[in-house]
């Protein structure tokens, strides 16, 4: 099959991508092929995509097809996918292998695989000159490349989202929901279990923040909605969604941060839960301090490979307090993504607000506005053919 | 009134510690007097009273009662008090305040006010030469201090056991499960939830880490329990009481104690519950890295104040690993310590296999012999007058 793709044959900012024509291969018995109507843009594919090959960073290699947050219709599956037929409409998400302990019994998104099965991927597409038999440019990023106009997705990566009756622009707006604003709302929701009782604070009000922003004030209802921040644009954002208190951190220490985050709690006691994006060592910290006793500091921000945080082991252990990763928000995609649409419906969950839709054709620019902080949530569209 | 009790005039080792003659203040309307029967002897007494007082450890002051695993006999109760009566048997165990944000909803245990109720305590006892309503010797360690014939309680920190039907021997064998019993079993059935499913690693077999072997046998019924120590007697007492491996730290380096324990695990994942005695940074790094993806890492020892524990943010982030500290095994003591109870009537948790009474007058012998660990849990008894 003949279709194109965004092929990163380097790094981004040194202008490597470029959509090429290309073949895919044919699908497996666990793989479906995927019309993309649109994409997300995360920082994870700039992760990816725009580091040297040469740098040693796991999970960077070329050529490949970035993309990881994609919805489109099903055109063909492998002969072992039961959970989609051709024509379904389907979200993108992250793939997981189903049978490690995790799996089993925990949340997907902590396979113990999902390193190889998200990261890594595998050969799927070919360039137009070689053969589709042998493919030697990388798909399957998260189970699905979908920088494309068409890929091949892991079924374990799909989200059935025909009983929905989404048009084409539905699934154009909600594509994002497969990675960010499953990780955001799944924070609040899923892992913090959030409630009216709750006081909230959130670090970095990207896609994955103000998801979580817009959960906890929407949905959780918590009574304290800390949103926390660089950009000025953001912050006024943070606040028309509901945050209660935004407080910009361009000029402040840590240290002010936690005493002007611990005044607005009840007694000053702190938070009960810090969502962190930023995983940035020092400011972890500093959520670990504004957080009260028995509180949960969730680690949603992945990190650099030589970050380490230091924890005051006997003040910790007397607290009570928690720290730990969640990826993906623990989403159960196949019922999780539908009730967020659910919830977008009915006017709870407001994906257009996050939301700049771009040509595919103008990823250089879709790009470059979320590396600058200008768009939140840039999804990118092929024209219907 | 007047009684006698182990005076801690200065650090243990400098033999600082003698029994005199005390008298006690009136109780208050929160307090309760209790005859005490029998004390355990736990590090933390040790810790707080083998310090110089010049060395800036918090928590260190002199003269003062320690002792905090109490049992007796309730002998006058402040007019507030209404969980017991004169005559009534009781456990003493910790105090809290009841009112702070974690007791009105979490484990009493981490009270925010914690420290000042169970370390700091305030004066009780006056010397046999001064007056009892002027006491100058600090009391109400762990809203107790047990080393004493009679000695008064916050009623916060007492249980009462009057329904359990003991005897005062019964009450004297069961004397420490007001802490390190409680401690070590709770973390594994309230802290952790283990179950048959659960591989479980305890570092550090004393009191707290044999009652965790216990309650992960014969009560949880963990399908895999290892034990880890430097002292062979405790590493076989762990086998005997249901330890399924036991590993010898004394020339093995961290990285070798990961190897070894995750080898004994399904698929060589790791443990799905740690548990520390030892707050030693490094070995609690060891325990994170042998613990399995969506595992948790609980502290149970306390720590010096000057330890960090360095987390590699990232691998830590995917793990899913949750690291915190539990104190006194999240117990809400008035149901949990007749729990106790009721499992070592059944056999399920066999606490004479833990204890060496000695007689109260013997003081140094029990403390030398918890200190050089020969004796897991030295209990003192007064004679019946």
């Amino acid at each position: 099959m003949e279709s194109k793709a965004i092929v990163a044959r380097g790094p981004f900012s040194q202008r490597k991508w470029t959509i090429e024509q290309v073949k895919l291969r044919e699908p497996r018995d666990e793989e479906a092929i995927v019309e993309v109507v649109a994409s997300g843009i995360c920082h994870t594919d700039l992760h990816c995509g725009d580091t040297g090959a040469d740098e040693g960073v796991p999970a960077v290699y070329y050529p490949r097809v970035l993309g990881h947050e994609g919805a489109g219709y099903v055109v063909k599956v492998g002969k072992a996918v039961t959970k989609v037929k051709p024509g379904d409409a389907v979200f993108m998400s992250f793939a997981a292998c189903g049978a490690c302990h995790v799996c089993r019994s925990g949340p997907p998104s902590h396979c113990i695989n999902a390193f190889n099965l998200n990261f890594m991927g595998e050969p799927v597409f070919a360039s137009s000159s070689g053969s589709a038999s042998n493919p030697d440019i990388g798909g399957r990023f998260f189970g699905q490349s979908s920088f494309a106009r068409h890929t091949i997705a892991s079924a374990s990566s799909l989200v059935n989202a025909s009983a929905l009756h989404l048009t084409r622009s539905d699934l154009a707006l909600l594509a994002p929901l497969g990675c960010g604003l499953q990780t955001g709302s799944g924070t609040v929701l899923n892992v913090a279990q959030a409630g009216p009782d709750d006081a909230i604070a959130i670090v970095g009000l990207g896609g994955v923040g103000l998801a979580a922003v817009m959960a906890a004030s929407r949905i959780a209802k918590c009574k304290t909605i800390i949103g926390i921040d660089r950009v000025a644009g953001r912050l006024e954002l943070a606040r028309e969604l509901g945050a209660t208190h935004v407080f910009d951190t361009t000029d402040s220490a840590f240290g002010e941060l936690v005493k002007r985050v611990k005044e607005v709690t009840e007694d000053g006691a702190g938070v009960s839960v810090a969502i962190d994006t930023s995983a940035h060592p020092g400011l972890v910290a500093a959520q670990i301090a504004y957080t009260r006793y028995m509180g949960k500091i969730i680690q949603v921000g992945t990190g650099m490979p030589e970050s380490f945080l230091e924890v005051h082991m006997q003040s910790f252990m007397v607290s009570g307090k928690q720290y730990f990763g969640a990826i993906q928000g623990w989403s159960r995609k196949e019922e999780y993504i539908p009730q967020l649409v659910r919830w977008w419906r009915e006017g709870k969950f407001p994906v257009e607000r996050l939301v700049k839709m771009f040509a595919f054709e103008e990823f250089e620019d879709a790009l470059g506005s979320m590396g600058q902080g200008i768009v939140v949530k840039p999804v990118m569209v092929w024209e219907d053919e």
